[in-house]
C-alpha cells in the first residue's frame, strides 16, 4: 500500500530506487509519528472535526502502537511503504472508518516535517546533556592534573609552559561555544510545522496553537510555507549545532593521538581502549580516539552534504528532501557515540608527571625569564634583545618556578567562572 | 620592519608568499586593534607595568590614530608586514620608549585574536540590522499583497492555492530561524581573548576582567588555551551564521528567477534592475538575482573553507591560521552587500494580479473541494476516490472562493506573531 | 577472533563503535580478497615461501570460497571482526597449519588495500559501460527529435531557438567530459599496491611483478608509502570521477523537473515513471528525477567528506581511513542505480512537438533576423539599433524558418564527430 | 560603456555589486581574449563575412593590444565593464565601422568561454611542469638519502624501519596520480567552444573547425549547448586537478612541520626558510610550510565551492557563471606558488643521518626479526606468538641489518621505474 498509488503497478526497481533505506530509518522516527498523531487526532476532536469518540478511540489505538514501539515489536514490512502507511494501516485495521479518519487535514509532508522536528529536539537535548557530562570530566581532570606541566607548541615547537589543567579544561570551555549552536538548532526545531499540509495550509479549520502545546513545542511556525522550508533548514540547523561539536571532539582526539606517540609520551591509555601488536609491545594504537576523529569529521561534512541537496531549488516541496534524513539521522547517532566514547575512554587517561624534566624542554621558560627583566622596568624590544644574546652567549639558566596568576593562566584557571558560563548556555 | 625579524635578509619571494594580501584586509581591521591596544594601554596602567603618564600617552596617540583610520588616512606601506607593525611603529615614532612598551604583555597573536573578535562583533550586529530592514520590507509586502493568490507547487507541479501574502512573509519568518545562528556567532565573539599571549597565557599580573570591561565584551574567553584555539574557531562560527542567512536569500533569489520567467511572468522589476537587449524586448535578465544567488552560494562554502584550513591541527598556534581572515572578511562583506541589494531591489518588485486567471491553474482549488466533502463527514480516503472520478469523467468545478483561516494560512498570515518571534530573537 | 586480539576481552561497547557496518561492505568486497588471496598464494609457492602443494592448497580453498561469495552462501559472522578474519578462519579450518600461512608476508592493510583497488577497477568500469549506454540513448533521442524546437534560455529567460537534438546531445557530449574523470580514477586504481604490508614494506622476497600481472593490474604502486597512501587517495580519485557523472546527470533531472512543470509542458513520462494524485489529475510529479537529482547531489558531497576524513593527517596508517569504504561504497552504488534509472526512465520520455507555436516564444527569433541583416552588410551595433526601434515600435515579424548550419548548431548537431569523440575517451 | 546598456542610468551601487572585481581578474586573462578574437577575425574573412582586407586590420590591431598586455602597458579603467568592452573599444577607435564588425557572429557569453578555455589550458600545462620540477627534486633527494632510516609510524606509533629514500619518493609517485586529473582537466579545456555564442549557435556560417586550428585546441566542443554547459564544467576539472596536487602538497607539508617539532628532529631548515625568535633560539618556525598546507587545503575546498555555485541550475547561461572566475583563477595562483615553494624550499632541506640510535626506535626491527623465523619455516602466527613471548621476557634483541629487496621496499627503491611511468603521463 502506498499513500500516492494509483492504481498502475509501479516497477519494482522504481520501487527500490524511491523507497531505499526509509524503512529502517523510520523505526527511530516511529515514536515521533505517534506523538503527533495523538496531538491531531485529539485536536480534530476539539474542534469539531471528530466526534470525541473517534478521537478518543485513536488516541487509545495511537497509545497502543507507541507502547509496541517502544517495546521494539512494532515492525514495517516491505508490502508498506513507510512508517506512516503502516502506523495508518493499523488505525484503519483496528477502527475501520475512524482510522481513515486520522489523515483528515493533514499530508504525509506534514506528518514527516512534525515527526524530525520532535525526533531532532530529542536528539539535541540528549546531546546537550552527554556534552555537559564530557564538560563535567575534562572539569574534573583539569582539577586533578592542574599543576602537571606539559610543553605548550606554537608551529608544533616547543614554544611556553602549559599544563593539563589549562589542556583539559581548554576543551571543556571550548565546548560552551559549541552548545550554542545546539541551543541555536534546538531553537529552529522548536517551532511546531504540523498544520502547513502540503506546503500551502489547508481549508480545515484546525487548531495548531493546540497540536503546539499537546507537543510541548515554544512556538509555531506559523507560515505554512516557511514550515514546509524547514523541511531541510532544520536537519542543517542541527548539522551545524553537532559539527561544532565534532570539530572541537575531533581536535582533541588528535591531541590525543599525538600525545600517546611516543615522539611525546605525554599520556597513556589502559591495554582494553588501545589496539597493539605482540611483537612491538610498545604499540598503544589510539584506534578509538583516531575513529572519534575520523567520524567527527565525517560529521563535520555534514552541513555541506545538506547544503548540496537543498540548495537551489526553488520554494515548495520536491522529493529531494526525503533524502535528508538518510543523512542527519546516522550523523546524529554517531556524534552520540563519539561524545559517549570521548568521555568512557577519557576517565582511563594517565597523565605522565615528568614530562618537563628531559632538557629539550628548558627553553619553555625563556619568556618567563624575559618578561621578569620588563617587570623590572626594561622596555619590551631591549630586554628581548638582551636575552637573546645571553641565550646565543649560553649564559642563559632557565628559571622554572612558574607563576602565572591572571585569569585563566595555568596558576588561575578560573574553573568555577567556566562552570558558571557552561551553567548559562545550558538554561538558555 | 617584522615582528620576527632575526637579521637575516628573507627571500622577497617567501616575503610575497606569507604576507599575501593581508596589509589590504588589514585596513578593514586596524579600527579593531587600535580600540584593543587602547584598552590594553590603560590595563597596564592600572595595574602598575605602565606609569600613569605612560598609559595616558600611549592613548591618546592611539586615539589619533585611530581618527586618521577613520578618515581614511591611515595606511599600511610594503615595508610593513600587517597593521600591528605599523601602528607600533607609529607609538614608537612619536613616544620613543614609552611606544616600545605597549607590547608588553601580549602577543602578536593576543592582537589579531582581540581584534578580529571586535571586528566580527561589530559585522555581526550589522548582519542582524540588515536582517532586520529586509524582514520589515517582506512584512510590508506580505501585508500590501495578502490577498494576491500566486500557485504554490509541489515538485515543480501545480499543486495548491498561495498567496503573495504567503510567499513574502515565509521568507520573513525564515529569517528569524537563521538569525539564531548569528547569535550564536555573536555569543562566541563577545569574549574577550585578550591576554592568552601566545596561547599558554604569561607571567605578567594583567588585568583581563578590566580589559573585558574596557572592550564590552560581555565576557572572558577565560582559559588561555581555549582562547588560542578561538582562532578559526569564532570565524566559523560567524559562517555558521551568515551562511544560514545565505541560503535563505539564495532561496528568494531562486524563486525570483524562476518567476521572473516568462513561463511564470508572476513579478517583474524595473529596468534598472535587470538587463536585457534592444532586440529581445522581452528580456528582463534578474542579473542582480543571480548574483545575489552566485554570492550566497558562495558564502555557503565558507564553513567547508575554514574547516577544511583548520581541521585535524592539533592545538596550539599554526600559521595556517592566519589565512583565516582572507576568507571570511570577503564572506562578511558580501553578505552586507547581498543582503543590501535585497532590500534595495525588492522594493521596487511589481507582482502580477491576474496570474490565477490563466486555465492552467484551474486545478489548484481541487483539494479544498475535496476538502468540503470531508467537513461534511466523508472520510477522507472515500472523498479522495470519489473526486477523482469526478475529475476523470470532467464533471469536475474549482471552487475558487478560498476559505482559509488557521494560524499562518494564507487566509491568517499570523504577521503579528511572527513580528513579536523576530523581536524576542533580537533582543536574546 | 581478531587479528589484533591481545587477549583482554575488550568491552563491547568499543567492539560497536570500531567495527560498525564493516561486515556489511565487507559482503561487497570479499570477492577482491580473495581475488588477491589466491594471487598472493600463488606468489608465495613461485618464490619459495610455500611449497607448491602448499600453494595449491591455498588456492583450491580460496577458489572455493569464491564460489560461496558469487553464490550468496558465503557470511560474516559477528564473531568475525571482518571478511579478511572470517576467509582466514575458513582456510585454517579446512588446511590446519598451511592456512595459517596465507598470512605470511602481507598485513591486512594490504589486503584492505588491494581489495579496495580491485573493487574500484571494476566498479569504474561498469560505471563507464552505463554512461555509454546513457549516452548512446541521449544520441538516439537527439537524432529522433532533432528538428523539434525548444526555446532556449538565458537567465531562464527566453532567449533563442533550441531543440530536442541540441538538448539532447549537449548532455551526451557533456557526459565525455565526465569518463576522462573516470578514466583518471582508473588509472589511479590500476596500480598493485599489494607488499606494501603495513605500508613500509617487508624484508620477504615477495615478487609483486608477478602479483600485479596475476591481478592484471597495469602497473604497480611501486613505493610502498606511496601504496599506503593511495588508501584514501584511490577512493577520493573515484569520487572525482563519479561526482563528475553525477554533476551531468543532476543538471539532466534538473530540467526535466522544470521542464515537466506545467509552467513549460516541454516533455511528458508514462504514468509508471512519475506520481500523482487523483484529485488532481494535472499532477505528474517526477519523484524518479528528483530523486537522481538528490542522490547525485549527495554524491557529489563525497570528495569534500573523504578530503575531510583524511586531510592533515601525516603519512603512515590511522584507523581512520577504516571509515573511508563506509563512505564511497555506497556512493558507488547510488551512482550506478541513478545512472540505470536515468536510462531506464528516459527511454519513456515523450516530447511536445508544438512548444513554439505559443506566441510567447515568438521573439526567439529576433537574433537570427538581426544576423540577416548583419549578413546582408550592416555592422552589428547598427542592426542590432535598427532592430530595437523595429520591436519597439511594433513593425518586427518573427522570421521562423531557422537556418543554422555550423558545426555543432541545431542544423548540424555533428553527432558522428561526438561519437568518435566518446569512443576515443571509452578506448583511452 | 556597457554591452547590454540600454540608455538607462543603472544606479552605481548595483553596478559595483555586478561588476566586482573582474576588471583585475580580467588583466589576467585579456590576453587569451586577443588570441580567441584574432581567430575570429581570420575566420571571418576567411568565411567571407569580413573582407580580406577588414579581416587583416582587425589581426593588426589586435596584434598590437596583445603587445600591450604582454608589456604591462593594457588597463581596463573603470568605465569598462570588462576587458572585453576595452578591448572592442580600442578596435572601435582605431578602425571605426570595421572595429565594431569584430563582434559579429560571437556573444561575449562566447568570449568569456573561449579565454577561460585557453587561460585553463596554459595555466594547467604550466601547473604540470612545475609539478615536474618538484618530481625531479624529490626523486633526487630519494636517491641522495635512499640510506638515512626513519622510523615509519602507524597510528603515529613507531612502527617499521622507513627511509628517506621511502619518503620522499613516496610523494614523487603519488604526484602521478594526481597528474592524472591534471591530464583530465586539460583534455576538457583543450575543446573549442567559440562559435556557441549566447549557448544556442548561430545563424551565421561560421567555421568553427578552422578557429579550433588557429587557436590550437585538440578539438571543438561541438554540440553549442554543451559548450555553454562548459561554463563553470570547465573550472571545476581544473579545480579536481589542482586540488589532487593540493591534496598530495598538504600530506607533505604536514608531514615536514611534524618532522621539524623538537619531538621528532628528523628534518632541518636553514634559517632563512623559519621563523623564529632571540629568546627561544631552539625554534624554527615551518611558517611556508605551514603556509603551502593551508593555502592547499584552501585549494581542496575548490571543487565544492564552484560545486555549490553551479549546481541545481537549470541548462542555459545565468550570471551566476560569472563569479566562478574569482574563484578559479586565484587558487590556480596559489596552486603555482605552492608549488614554486615548495620546489624550493625542499632545495635546502637537511637531514637527520642519526634519528635511529635513540633507544626508543628499538622495537622498529621485530617485526623484521619475526618475519626471518617466519622465512625459517614457522607459520606467521606461531613465530608471532613466540617473538611477543621474548620481548615480554625481556630477551629480544633487535636486528638492525634490514634487507628488504622487493620492489618498492626500502633496499629497491624502482626510482627507474617510478620515472617511467611519470614520463608516461606527461606525454598522455
Amino acid at each position: 500500500m502506498k499513500l500516492w498509488d494509483k492504481g498502475f503497478s509501479t516497477d519494482k526497481k522504481i520501487d527500490h530506487f524511491t523507497v531505499g533505506n526509509d524503512r529502517e530509518l523510520d523505526l527511530l522516527l516511529a515514536k515521533y509519528d505517534v506523538i503527533a498523531s495523538m496531538a491531531h487526532a485529539k485536536m480534530l476532536g476539539k474542534v469539531g472535526l471528530l466526534t470525541s469518540d473517534e478521537s478518543a478511540a485513536l488516541a487509545k489505538e495511537l497509545s497502543a502502537i507507541g507502547t509496541s514501539i517502544e517495546e521494539g515489536t512494532f515492525t514495517i514490512e516491505d508490502s508498506f511503504e513507510d512508517m506512516h502507511s503502516k502506523i495508518e494501516f493499523l488505525l484503519i485495521e483496528k477502527l475501520g472508518d475512524t482510522g481513515k479518519k486520522i489523515h483528515m487535514a493533514r499530508s504525509r509532508n506534514d506528518q514527516v516535517l512534525v515527526a524530525m522536528h520532535l525526533y531532532l529536539k530529542e536528539e539535541l537535548f540528549k546531546i546537550k546533556n552527554e556534552t555537559k557530562e564530557l564538560f563535567d570530566l575534562l572539569m574534573v581532570l583539569a582539577n586533578k592534573y592542574k599543576s602537571v606541566l606539559l610543553p605548550g607548541y606554537t608551529h608544533l615547537q616547543i614554544a611556553m609552559p602549559s599544563s593539563f589543567g589549562l589542556w583539559f579544561s581548554s576543551y571543556a570551555e571550548s565546548l560552551i561555544d559549541d552548545l550554542h549552536f545546539v541551543n541555536a538548532a534546538f531553537k529552529v526545531a522548536d517551532q511546531n510545522p504540523l498544520g502547513s499540509a502540503a506546503g500551502y495550509g489547508s481549508s480545515f479549520p484546525v487548531d495548531r496553537t493546540y497540536t503546539t502545546q499537546e507537543m510541548g513545542f515554544e512556538t509555531l511556525k506559523y507560515n505554512v510555507v516557511a514550515a514546509q522550508m524547514s523541511r531541510g533548514k532544520a536537519e542543517k540547523a542541527t548539522a551545524f549545532g553537532i559539527s561544532s561539536i565534532a570539530s572541537t571532539l575531533s581536535k582533541l582526539a588528535m591531541d590525543i593521538c599525538l600525545y600517546m606517540s611516543q615522539n611525546f609520551d605525554f599520556i597513556k591509555f589502559p591495554d582494553e581502549l588501545t589496539t597493539g601488536s605482540s611483537i612491538m609491545p610498545h604499540k598503544k594504537n589510539p584506534d578509538v580516539f583516531e575513529l572519534i576523529r575520523a567520524k567527527c569529521n565525517k560529521i563535520q561534512a555534514v552541513p555541506n552534504q545538506l547544503t548540496l541537496m537543498t540548495n537551489n531549488l526553488p520554494s515548495g516541496y520536491h522529493r529531494d528532501l526525503q533524502l535528508v534524513k538518510e543523512v542527519i539521522v546516522p550523523a546524529i547517532q554517531d556524534m552520540k557515540a563519539c561524545l559517549e566514547m570521548m568521555t568512557f575512554s577519557l576517565k582511563e587517561i594517565r597523565v605522565n608527571k615528568e614530562i618537563l624534566e628531559d632538557p629539550k624542554y628548558d627553553y619553555l621558560f625563556s619568556v618567563d625569564t624575559l618578561n621578569e627583566l620588563v617587570l623590572d622596568g626594561m622596555p619590551f624590544r631591549d630586554a628581548y634583545k638582551k636575552m637573546g644574546i645571553e641565550i646565543n652567549k649560553g649564559t642563559f639558566t632557565p628559571k622554572r618556578d612558574i607563576n602565572h596568576t591572571h585569569e585563566g593562566s595555568l596558576g588561575n584557571l578560573c574553573l568555577d567562572e567556566i562552570k558558571v558560563k557552561m551553567n548559562k548556555v545550558l538554561n538558555s
